[in-house]
């Protein structure tokens, strides 16, 4: 049986393609997410994205105790969000949380992430390349 | 006419039997819930659960004006969420805050609870014994 | 063409006129809107409240490439919200943050606002004419 | 044989009845204690307060072995006193705090309790009818 | 009798036009005040400018019992005068404060505004527009 | 009939005159109080020194509703403790804080009185004579 | 020859009488100085007010080394003003700082003062009388 | 004459042997200063303990002009108290501060010692054995 | 000509192997980089270590202007040097900072990374997998 | 056209000479400058002092934007005027703030200087030299 | 076979003797160890010194798994040094740190022990002696 | 017999006009001092550079009682490093402290030296040229 492994997206991450395109570039990430399945197509590799925190906790309850990775991008709700680090915390799918840009290198606030202090390991700064280094992570185990 | 108490538990609470098992019991909330009504059987006892915060704000403010007593468990959301509390100080029932675990004897960032803050009274760390005692105090008075 | 506004509130703005009444009077935010809709009859004046972050972040994405302005009180995620601050800094359309009561005359943790800090300006404590002088604004770019 | 309480009281807790009465009312611990024994005829109840810290200590260490549980309101000292928080987590019996009023919605140097930290439970906001919270608690394990 | 309506200038504020004219524009702040005083040609609008902490706490004692209204840009005393906020709080009149840039995406020292907390309300971020808005306000009233 | 008013001195206080005397000079506070008495002939004057915090609290409570004032110098108590505070917010007696020295040029945690903040007033740095300055105020009434 | 005292006043304190009557009273300063005056007819008082920091410290340096003591109430720039504090120390007369409110039962930024850590003495909370307590204590020198 | 030197022990310290005996052994303190007094028989060797505070300080104020050393555990009141600070600045005799456990390798709020600050010498973590370090110091002098 | 990657690790990283074998394994970092520098046969793959942040800092100024990638554990000075922070952000060649263990799952101390802030990226919590994560990124470019 | 450089002193820097004259010396600021003049007959050398921080602003506006050089020492406003740092920001003059002695030895709060943060150099605890050093400096540009 | 004994010194710690030797004394380390090593002549005692952070953690290394006892005192490396803290973590032998000084009653920024709380014990103020005290303790296991 | 002088510099300096020469020049600070050295052929100036904490330790004590004057710039180790500072009080020559940008127009972690606290002065922002006038200001004692 074939691996599953899902990336989870959070708040704004919805926006890539047509936030700032010049500077982001105009791939959104579903169609990121397209190519990556076809390079993948011997795992289940599935997507969601919710900008409501709420959602994102349900999700991962749902996959949690099922999945073999979860990819997450928490997006803003990984500095404020106890909710979410509980989640994580609760269920027994490894958790891999993600960030496009280096957090340490932007603003005071972004420095401290409550929810990767309950992943097993954190990628930051390599752009949407952190996401594959996450998925070849999982398949390495 | 009997008098109406709701149960309103936040983020994670529904994974309760199913999160580390031999720790936390096999038993869910669901069926918890289903034991209190019967020996509550002569007022109106009901349970809502989401682990989205808005919709938490949604039923305070649904309940809030036609219930006796509102017993809630925010979760994680306790510690962070300035709108919760603002939801608990508009509406006109009273709300007890009941914490399964002691909040002062864990984490440094669950000592202080934004929403407790703005309830009546707080029970913290009898397990879900805490629920009855909050239900026997509004029956009290 | 005429001009398109929206008016975003957030969490606990919809319990205005039912809360203390008293004290914030009898008229609910609907039927103040409803007047303000006819005296700028010349433009397209749109509505919408959520008590849900996500749902607030979901609306600024779907009109912050269209309107003409957006006048936005996030109610209590001003003081919280990484999130919602990153939603208004990825649109395209200008936000105005607009709070009935002056922030900085209440509790501490109100006195800072995150999402305030991505707007183009901020108009506190000046009850509901705060909504039409952030309009005003919009119509005298 | 019938189980063994006692009821602990901390610092100013002698004044009830006689500080601002018209707001307190005018019964004094003593005479509320009584008809609590009452209540509970079918269980050792005591009872001890102090203003001195270290009595309190002492106390703990005296009953703390040889009582089924203790319910504790230390008062100021439950935001000051290493010691009397050591005291508790030293001795064997159950030490649940009790609060008149709801801590967490006074002075920011009362929402953070040293003692709590070290007992089972914590129960707050209730007034005196916290104390019977807490025996019946006691009287149900 | 017409409306009696003072601004008052704090420091700096009298290089308006000189510094870095590329940048704020030309105009310095007494012309924008002569065309403001034109449009407003029924009230007695009136104008005060001082480096001086001291005199602006005179100008308010002075104006404080006898004005209609008082629009305030402190500059930089904002943040660190305890006697200019106890001034506001001391007179009659109300007074609005108004910052040309939005104070909340600037350093965070300018975040906190001990005067602005003393005021009815707060406008920021709208250029030489929130002195109009102002105006607007009081007389509204 | 005569005024009643009872000096509280705290911990250390009653090494006056043995420590470091050539410093603090050779007379031990009983003498200085003799000498006190005898010019306050007049009026009852009374004196209580304890180590024990409890011991204040005891005093306090003694004296707080029978007395016409209470002269105290908490010495390193004002500075630590709660409950001490909350004896003298409880009586109805009014109490004047005294400090031999000036609290305020001295070690940063002693800046902050929280026995004082619940005092009537406070005078500090004047030696003993800051005791006489007190009953004098006491006197004037 | 006769000591020589001044009082020196700092910003907002000539509103005395003016402010909030119905509270503070319908006695300005001045004529209440004026009573003093005569009260001590057989030295020299002298009193001096200002709104201006720097005409504080104006008048510190020039009755610093002439006059035989200095009561002062900086008013909020006792909690902000390092050179106040500086002139202070640099001067030979000594001072006293008196506040007519307890400062430590304020605000927060009110407990700590700059200005009183370099005077002989604090007298706070006391009213009016406040200020004869201090020429008493220089009388008593 | 032979040297005097005391034991002085803080609050629960009296419990040892009895308070987790698997963990730090069945034998209590006073026991061990049985056999301590035995090998130190050429000097006077004493004992006191007390879980109130301002006993500690009387018995400091009466062997500390008197004792040739002082060896002191104040167990909790080493992080909280200002007025056993304060005494023993106030004696003669050195004080030698002594903690069975390693205080910087415990709770944050056990790395900071108030009494420590004021005492000749520290020695933390070395068990009952720290006791007799101290007193072989002060026989070295 | 084959790119050059090398391997820089900062203090203790010697010791993998020798301290606590049964928890880190038995297998020391050389032998480690001998199999990676296999499996890499086709660049050329450098290893230094040194427990001497200067030293550590001469190896980032000898390599940062020629090599094509450094791949960096900087161990415990991640959390405290700001000169080899300094060093990352002055050399031209891109560094990624490795740690084998979560560290926002640590010490509060750990959370913070001066240097991280440098890097262009960071990998954390992969174990001694995340040398290779970052290698692969680098052959990725 | 000879250079035009102006040296500004802020509060009690009047009082050199006359304040502890056996530490700081005899000579007044005055007569050092007339030597200073003397030394530097080819340029226009200017001087201004003011115990007022809004006079300090204006001769900052005044001069900064028709001198060479401003040689500023802002006294105790260094470490609290946001108003004075914005002065210099705003003019074209380049400022360097000397100071006589070196404020990173002396209290916490002079530590940190708002002012110096836009100044383009500062010179810190070489004494009344410091200000030759900054001249020099301008002259050698 | 002879127990092994090394004590290691941290940085400036060769000064002795150099440094302030009217207060230090005019004996170098070295000397004082030489008779040392004279009075324990049956053990092998060892004394490396480096003012170099990695030089220590070499030594730590070398002799922490060979070693019967590490006397340390770390200097101003005990403040800052993660880095040292892991290596005294990571090796077997027990170290000890000895400060000449008690830390407790210096600056703030000595209060807190890195280094210190990896430590078996800590001894601080007993000057040179601090040594001996810690050979006796490893003597005595 | 010629003074001595030497310019110590710490990590990082030696890749100047190699680091951002477009930014920084392209003289590397060895031939600056080269052409120093020329200028200054009347004294014996030195130069030293290392990018190891203790070597630096190691060059203060070993010129520290011998030479007329240090320069120091200890680049980032200024605001972390302890035992530099350390050195620094501890030997008799006295040093400058030299920064080329202005420290306090950086970012936050920068504003403190704890270097500086000990040095007789400190000069920052001038560029180069702050080295001259260092070395100047040696000259004129």
């Amino acid at each position: 049986m074939s691996k599953r492994i899902i990336i989870i997206n959070g708040p704004n991450l919805n926006l890539l393609g047509k936030r700032e395109p010049e500077k982001y570039g105009y791939q959104d990430f579903e169609s990121y997410f397209m190519a990556l399945r076809k390079s993948y197509s011997d795992i289940r590799l599935d997507y969601f994205q919710s900008n409501v925190e709420g959602e994102l906790i349900n999700k991962l309850h749902e996959t949690g105790f099922a999945y073999d990775g979860i990819v997450m991008n928490p997006g803003g709700y990984s500095h404020t969000s106890v909710s979410l680090a509980d989640a994580i915390a609760a269920i027994q799918t490894k958790v891999i949380e993600v960030h496009i840009t280096n957090i340490h290198a932007r603003e005071d606030y972004r420095h401290h992430t409550l929810t990767g202090a309950k992943c097993s390991g954190i990628i930051s700064g390599f752009g949407l390349v952190g996401y594959e280094m996450a998925i070849e992570y999982f398949l390495s185990l």
